[in-house]
């Protein structure tokens, strides 16, 4: 038995498009309706046939929908929420795909009637690519979807929930909201503020050229161009709206680096290789986790 | 006419095997020469047949050579050429692949016999794996390599180490050591540094496991772990000899990084998001400029 019949996709960028072909490609006979903010999605959404029916406000999208799903910018949430809250019908599950759950369990909280069980949910997937050209339906297979309902949810709706992403390839874990917002602050929040800077200091500096860093970005640089290459909106509401737990581990992060540093200048090369031995063990648990592919360089190509 | 005919490589790990690849590739006639001071990779270059002879000593290999490259970490290097000086031929070109220049200039230097010429080199290229069946024939095709000749270096040794690795697919550009070693600390030494040390972090947050930032490491940590998989001994040499560029860039990212720390802690959407829109613009130039794949998540496997 399908866990959910008439699924409505409220934001069609990449991870929404993903889903809906996902939905499509492994559960073909749910009745799918989607909505997109921006016209220009809309249209191109159509074009790529990726819903049964594609709606002009997120209001028309979720009547009828037993589950709707919101896969817009974290701070965008509570006000589309607001605007379908009176269409939704009673025995509905409201869930969504945002990379903070705090803020999410919060703010829709806020806004959702009684009647209608909300599931937050963060599925651990993703590439820099944005729009629904970008999805593709196999983003979540093999990947981490965190659901994080709060305490006094609906049991049933977070089976409901559990079961509609595993059918979709993820492997599913429950966790609190506090406790997801730590771990992805550290898995994902602050690589990409890493890689966010970085960029941003390389491309500012006086004495090398943009050219030079272009030319010799393959030597390490290169690689954090793509995760800095995400959705800017998408990020900003991110480091928005987890701010306590992103500013902790990046103190934890700079103490670390300052560490590293003293050892450069005093020319300690024990603590250097100590730490570089160690960390090079952790890519092997990565791998053999199923969570990376083990070809070099991620498998780029080489050569011609 | 080739620019060299007897080539020697002393270092046969990912570098040194690559190289006597693509020297067996691209260049077959070559008749070439391998040392390793390490018996088991000496014995396993000759299971792979790269090389015409293994020799057990570096000054072995380098009798009648008119290239030898020495593909050994940076702080190694000027006692092994210490070791075959007085076995090179006169007018044979010493050269090297070392990652910082200055310091292999200074070295190499202080060691070769006149008559000798030294043309330090660096082809930007490289995976995270290590030793002599990680290398592959087409690692350095279409990447750069960044030619450091000292002030008094033979032009014509010069312009045949250019030919040399145009040859292997290469683009080549020249540089002083001290310019080099700046451009490198900013788009490779800095950007190691960086994921050695956010790997280092995150596996040692007291309130995260070790698991859960295995699970969720496909929300951009992950990506870290590839370069912090880079062989040990020689990125400890890379920072000891390019200690000052290396400090001086990691200064400017911890001010960069402490703007971002503030914005974040005092809501400036506006700074994150200005910030996030131009390094998406930084990923698109190395694309376009050939130097990265535009593959969404540099093409890594999705789905079984």
């Amino acid at each position: 038995m399908l866990p959910f019949e008439r699924v409505a996709i409220i934001g069609m960028g990449l991870i929404g498009s993903s889903l809906a072909r996902a939905v499509r490609a492994l559960m073909p006979t749910v009745r799918l309706t989607v909505h997109d903010a921006d016209a220009d999605v809309r249209a191109r959404v159509l074009a790529l046939d990726l819903a049964d029916d594609v709606t002009d406000t997120a209001a028309a999208a979720v009547v009828d929908a037993d589950l709707v799903v919101l896969c817009v910018p974290v701070r965008a949430m509570r006000a589309i929420a607001e605007s379908f809250a009176a269409d939704l019908s009673p025995g509905a599950v409201v869930s969504d795909v945002g990379s903070v759950k705090g803020q999410v369990l919060t703010d829709l909280g806020a806004v959702l009637p009684k009647g209608v069980a909300l599931v937050p949910a963060h599925p651990v997937a993703g590439t820099e690519k944005s729009g629904p050209d970008a999805g593709f339906a196999t983003l979540f297979a093999n990947r981490w979807c965190i659901l994080t309902p709060g305490p006094d949810a609906d049991p049933a709706a977070v089976a409901r929930v559990d079961a509609f992403w595993t059918r979709l390839g993820a492997n599913v874990e429950t966790m609190t909201p506090a406790h997801h917002d730590m771990v992805l602050a550290v898995t994902s929040h602050l690589p990409h503020l890493i890689a966010y800077s970085i960029v941003g200091t390389a491309s500012d500096l006086e004495g090398v050229t943009s050219s030079e860093v272009i030319k010799y970005s393959a030597g390490g640089f290169r690689d954090f161009t793509r995760i800095a290459a995400s959705d800017p909106v998408m990020w900003r509401d991110v480091f928005l709206t987890n701010k306590d737990a992103v500013l902790d581990v990046l103190q934890r992060f700079s103490e670390d680096l300052t560490a590293l540093q003293r050892a450069i200048r005093w020319g300690d090369g024990e603590f250097l290789e100590a730490l570089f031995t160690r960390t090079r063990a952790v890519r092997r648990t990565i791998i053999d986790a199923g969570q990376d592919t083990d070809a070099d360089d991620f498998g780029r190509p080489h050569g011609s």
